[in-house]
């Protein structure tokens, strides 16, 4: 008998936006498994500290942020390797995840490594669209409405291909993830598509750092967990 | 001094999926509120339950299931007079909401009636789309991925308008909500785009009548609670 792998969402950042079932899985677990920027500290395990048991096993990703991707695939390799060696001596691993494991999550590189081998669940977690939508005090849909949810990485390479008017898509609400180096490029897209008056700027939404504000008003540098909420109807609840 | 609205996210149905602040603002709740389907039970309630102390007082909305929006906007302004009798006296307010409450979530029309007279918290919730992912085991964005939030109604009223080869936008990952009454409509369009191949069926998820399977062997009958997940790549998170 193998072990399970556990993809675990942690919310955006406020350790209480955490499941139930997560804390549960967090506390009963030998083994935990979670990435962290080469050099610096994890996100994911301080948002699970305090459920996180004395003595659980750490296995520890190193990621380095390069733009070539093949370091950071080795460090996953070199991962999935010792969660394996866990999981084949039959115990459970759970990975810790910002967010949501599947929403733009880096559990999908382990997962795509050990899903054929081993019994997986992943175990959803409050995306940061949900948590920004609310900390902004905006509904992300209404009624029959249409979300889009772009990353200003691909609207950046959509924008150096062209017109930047026809880069926006037509939803009724926009989220721009991601903004990181691209954001001057963004918001001078958004500006150009007539939508500044509806967007909302919002950097680490549920953390102590939080920062909401109109689009207008934010500063010049973003970092990477912000993201633009575009909601085009004024009340569009109403 | 006027009591708080609480609008509270209690995930997709499992109700360990409950945020732990959910979790611990419904056990301190002295009033709680939500809406039941007119002469049913609630289904945001059932997911709550266990945390719902003894001597909570419980504010039920009776929304009717009509297509005229009449009835049920009468039935959300009574709910919302009951709510401002409570915050008047100082008591906080907490409503229990499917999901997330801003993921088109009915907390809107409290929302909407309320927020400019009293303060407002809303506790995002896991969402039905992050939920059917994960049950899927089936990334809803991976890298930079686009995704579009598409309900049902609203992809019917395209598909009655003209071709229904543009009526699917060309995101990388389409979620399509609230199939109902649509599903037929629906699953024409996706064969039509051909797209039937890469999707799945999802009913109820995490729930124990929780269905998932390619669209392909999906019944012909769908609920309201029930989505279509279009993820474009094979092998996306590769």
């Amino acid at each position: 008998m193998t072990g399970k792998l556990y993809g675990i969402g942690l919310g955006p950042g406020d350790p209480e936006l955490m499941t139930l079932k997560a804390a549960r899985l967090i506390a009963g677990a030998k083994v935990i498994a979670y990435p962290r920027l080469a050099g610096g500290t994890s996100f994911a395990r301080s948002i699970a500290a305090d459920h996180i048991a004395p003595g659980t096993r750490e296995i520890v990703m190193d990621i380095p942020m390069t733009v070539d991707r093949a370091p950071a695939q080795a460090a996953y390799d070199a991962g999935a390797l010792a969660i394996r060696t866990e999981l084949d001596a039959g115990h459970d691993v759970v990975v810790l995840c910002e967010g949501d494991p599947f929403f733009y999550g880096s559990f999908m590189y382990l997962y795509a490594r050990l899903r054929s081998d081993y019994p997986v669940e992943v175990v959803p977690g409050v995306s940061s669209a949900m948590s920004c939508a609310a900390v902004a005090g905006l509904p992300l849909a209404a009624r029959n409405e249409v979300v889009t949810i772009l990353p200003a990485p691909e609207l950046a390479r959509r924008l150096s291909g062209g017109n930047p008017t026809q880069t926006l898509p037509p939803s009724d609400t926009i989220v721009v993830m991601k903004l990181g180096r691209h954001f001057a490029a963004v918001r001078a897209a958004i500006e150009v598509a007539g939508l500044t008056d509806k967007a909302v700027y919002i950097e680490r939404a549920s953390t102590p750092d939080e920062q909401v504000m109109p689009l207008s008003k934010a500063p010049e540098k973003a970092p990477y967990f912000s993201m633009i909420l575009i909601v085009k109807g004024a009340d569009p609840w109403l």
